[in-house]
C-alpha cells in the first residue's frame, strides 16, 4: 500500500470534459486499459513532455498534433509504451489517431495519443481500434475515477484530485489524475498526468500556468532517478464554467495558477506515495544555497543515494550517509563547517560537526515515522528547494526484477 | 560469493615493505582490524584521496603528513571510518600517528592514517594504541594476505594481486590489496587500495603513474554511485629491487606504468566482483562519443540506473531500460537514429531501432551469464570508455538496511 494513501476521493466532473475507460486487451486481461477523453469545442490544451532523447512514438505524434490543431480527444493506453519501436511505432500511433478521428468526425491532428507500459513492443493497433466504438459510446462526465484506474501500470492505487476556486464570482472546478510509480525522475513531467478545468484561460497563460505548476510539482519528485520515455502532463481548460476569461494580467490569474500548482503537487506526491516498493514518503529540503540549481543538486544527490534510501527503508538514522551524499554532490567550495543537518525537528549536525545535544534515540524517533523530512542547511545563500522521494526496499527490487515475467 | 572470484592468490613480498595485522577491537571481535605497513627508508610514496567534501579525519591528516614528510608507516583500521567526527576526529587520527611515531622512533608526520567503516562514531584511540606494540613486533614481509583480510568491512573476500616485470634486466615485484564493496563510485580513488613495488621510481614519475593508473581503474568502477568519505589509494616504491631508477623519460617507464595500471584494474574489478549483493559483473562500454566525458556520462547513467540494474539482477534482456538511460543521459543533440546497442555480441538496436534479426532468446542467452557486456554506440565521434559495475539485488538492500544493526 502507498505511504499514507487515504483512497481515491470523489473526482468532480469538469464541464466540457467526458471520459470513457474500456478493456482493449493491449496487454492485460480483464481490466480497462484504454481511456478516451473528449474535450468540448473551444477547449484550450497545454502539454509538456519528457526530455528523454528516446521519447516514445506517441510523444512525437502528440507534439506534432498539438502544433497543428486544437485537440478534441486524448487517447491513452496502458500496458504498452510504444517506445523504442522506430518508424513502425510512429505509424501505429498515427493509425490509432486516424481511426478515432474517422469515427469521431474530426481531424487526426485533433487527437493526442499517449501510451504507458512496456518499452520495445509494437502496439496492438487493431485491438485498440476495435475498442474505439465502445469508448465513444460510453463517454461520460463522471468517467474520471474509471479513467484514473485504467491508466495504471505498476501503480498499486489510482491517483486523482479535485478542487474548486472562485473566478469572478463563479465557481471553477479542477480535476486531475496521474499514474506512475517507477522510472520516475521527471525532467519535464512525470509519466502521465491530466488536469482539466472548466475555467476559461487564454492559451499563452494556460501554457505558462502548466510550466509553472509542473516545475513546482512533477519536476520535484524522484523515485529512482530514471526519466521515462513517455512522460507527459496535459492541462485542459474548457471554459465551460462561464467564468470570465483569464489571461496573465487578470487579478484572479495568480490564484488560478496556484490552484493548478496545488493539484499538480498533490498528484505528484501521490506518485511518490505509490512509488515502487515505497514504505516512506521523504521530503528532502535544502536551504541556504546560492541558487535553486545547487539546492536541487544536493537534494537529488541525497534523494538518489542508494545508501540513504536503504537506510530510510531500515528506519536507520544513519546520518553519515546523508552527509556523504551532500559532500559528493559536487558543490564548488562547499564550506563543510557551515553545513547543518536535521531529521524532522532533530538537529544532528551543526557547523559541520555532530550537534552536542544529539542523541541517537531522537534520530530514531524521526526515522520510525512513515513521513520523514531530511533538511540540509548549506549556509551560503538564500535559495531553498524541496524534492520528494521514497526509500529503496526489497519490494522495489522485486517489482523491477519481475516486471516483465 | 563474489562474481567469478577465484580466491586470494599468493601475494608476493615486496622488498622494503613489511606488514602486520592484529586485533585491536575497534568494532569487531575476534578478527584482525588493524594493519601496519612499514616502508624501508628511502621509499617513495604517492597517494590520491576522495573528493568528497566531507572527507574523513584520516584523509585530512594523511594529506597534511604527505606534504610534510616522507612516509615510513601506513596505519589502517577497519570498523570505524573516523568520518563526520569533527575536531575530535582529527585529534584522534593525530593521536594514533603520534603514538605509533613514539614507539617506532620516527616523526608523527611520517605516519599516514587510514580508516574505513562506520561513519559518525569516535575512534577508540586507546584500543588502537594498545595494539601498536604487537603490530610493530609482528611486522613481516609475508604479511600481505593477513593485511588484505584485516582491512575488510562489508567485503566478503580479501582482494589482492601480485605481478612482476623486468626493468633494466632486474625483476621488479608489484603487490597490491584493496577493500570496498559499497559506497563505491570513486571520484578519485576507491575505498582503500595499497600497491607497493620494489622498483625505484622518481617521486614525480610515481605520482604521474598513480594518477594514470587510478584514472583507468578505480575511477571506472561504480557499485552504487556513492563516493566514500574515506577513499584512498597509495602507491609505494621502495627501490629495494636494485633495478635502475625510473623517471618519466626512462625507456621502461611506460611498461612500469602499465604494470601498475594492470594491478590497479584487477584490484578495482575485484571490488566490483565483491560489490554489495552483486550477482553479475557488468562492463558498460560506450563507443563513438565526441569525447571521453560524454562516453562516461552515458556509461555512468546506464551503470547507475536502478531499472537497468534490477533487470540485470533478473537476467531480463529488458533493453528498453538501457535505451531509456542512454536517452536521459543529457547528451546535447544526440541523434537517436545513429545509436546502436549490443548485449555481448548480440546486436539489439541499430540505427535507433530494433535490429530486424534480433530475437529475445539471443538477448536472454547473454543476460543469463554472470559476466555481461553492455555496448552502446553513439556514432558521433571516436572516443570510447568502459566502466564496470554490478546489478542491484535483494542482497544489496539487505546488506545496507542491516549494516548498523
Amino acid at each position: 500500500m502507498p505511504v499514507r494513501y487515504s483512497g481515491l476521493p470523489d473526482l468532480s466532473p469538469v464541464k466540457g470534459v467526458r471520459l470513457a475507460a474500456c478493456a482493449a486487451g493491449v496487454r492485460y486481461r480483464d481490466r480497462n486499459d484504454l481511456v478516451l477523453m473528449e474535450l468540448a469545442p473551444g477547449s484550450q490544451c497545454a502539454a509538456v513532455f519528457t526530455r528523454n532523447a528516446f521519447c516514445a512514438a506517441p510523444v512525437v505524434v502528440a507534439r506534432e498534433h498539438l502544433a497543428q490543431a486544437t485537440p478534441r480527444y486524448l487517447l491513452v493506453n496502458s500496458g504498452n509504451a510504444n517506445a523504442g519501436t522506430g518508424a513502425g511505432g510512429l505509424a501505429d500511433a498515427r493509425a490509432c489517431c486516424s481511426a478515432l478521428a474517422e469515427r469521431a468526425r474530426c481531424e487526426a491532428a485533433q487527437v493526442l495519443p499517449f501510451s504507458t507500459g512496456v518499452i520495445g513492443e509494437r502496439l496492438p493497433v487493431e485491438r485498440i481500434e476495435a475498442a474505439l466504438d465502445t469508448a465513444l459510446a460510453t463517454l461520460s462526465a463522471d468517467g474520471w475515477s474509471d479513467a484514473a484506474h485504467a491508466i495504471m501500470t505498476t501503480d498499486t492505487v489510482a491517483k486523482g484530485v479535485s478542487s474548486t476556486l472562485e473566478i469572478g464570482g463563479r465557481t471553477v472546478t479542477l480535476t486531475g489524475m496521474s499514474k506512475g510509480s517507477g522510472m520516475i525522475r521527471p525532467d519535464m513531467a512525470t509519466m502521465l498526468a491530466y488536469v482539466a478545468t472548466d475555467a476559461d484561460v487564454e492559451p499563452g497563460a494556460l501554457r505558462d500556468c502548466l510550466r509553472w505548476a509542473v516545475e513546482a510539482s512533477f519536476n520535484r519528485i524522484t523515485v529512482d532517478g530514471d526519466t521515462s520515455t513517455n512522460d507527459a502532463c496535459v492541462l485542459v481548460a474548457t471554459g465551460a464554467s462561464g467564468a470570465p476569461r483569464l489571461d496573465a494580467s487578470h487579478p484572479d490569474y495568480a490564484a488560478f495558477r496556484q490552484a493548478v500548482t496545488d493539484v499538480c503537487t498533490r498528484l505528484a506526491q501521490l506518485i511518490v506515495r505509490d512509488g515502487e516498493g515505497a514504505t516512506k514518503f521523504v521530503s528532502v529540503r535544502v536551504e541556504g544555497g546560492r541558487d535553486s540549481a545547487e539546492c536541487l543538486q544536493v537534494a537529488y544527490t541525497v534523494a538518489h543515494s542508494p545508501l540513504v534510501k536503504t537506510a530510510l527503508f531500515a528506519s536507520d538514522p544513519n546520518w553519515g550517509r546523508i552527509l556523504a551524499a551532500v559532500g559528493r554532490a559536487g558543490l564548488a567550495k562547499l564550506d563543510i563547517e557551515g553545513v547543518g543537518l536535521w531529521l524532522g525537528d532533530v538537529c544532528i549536525v551543526r557547523d559541520g560537526g555532530v550537534a552536542p545535544e544529539y542523541r541517537e534515540a531522537d534520530g530514531q524517533r524521526v526515522m520510525d515515522r512513515d513521513e520523514i523530512l531530511i533538511r540540509v542547511s548549506l549556509a551560503r545563500g538564500d535559495a531553498s528547494e524541496t524534492v520528494w522521494t521514497t526509500d529503496l526496499s526489497h519490494d522495489y527490487v522485486s517489482i523491477n526484477a519481475d516486471y516483465r515475467s
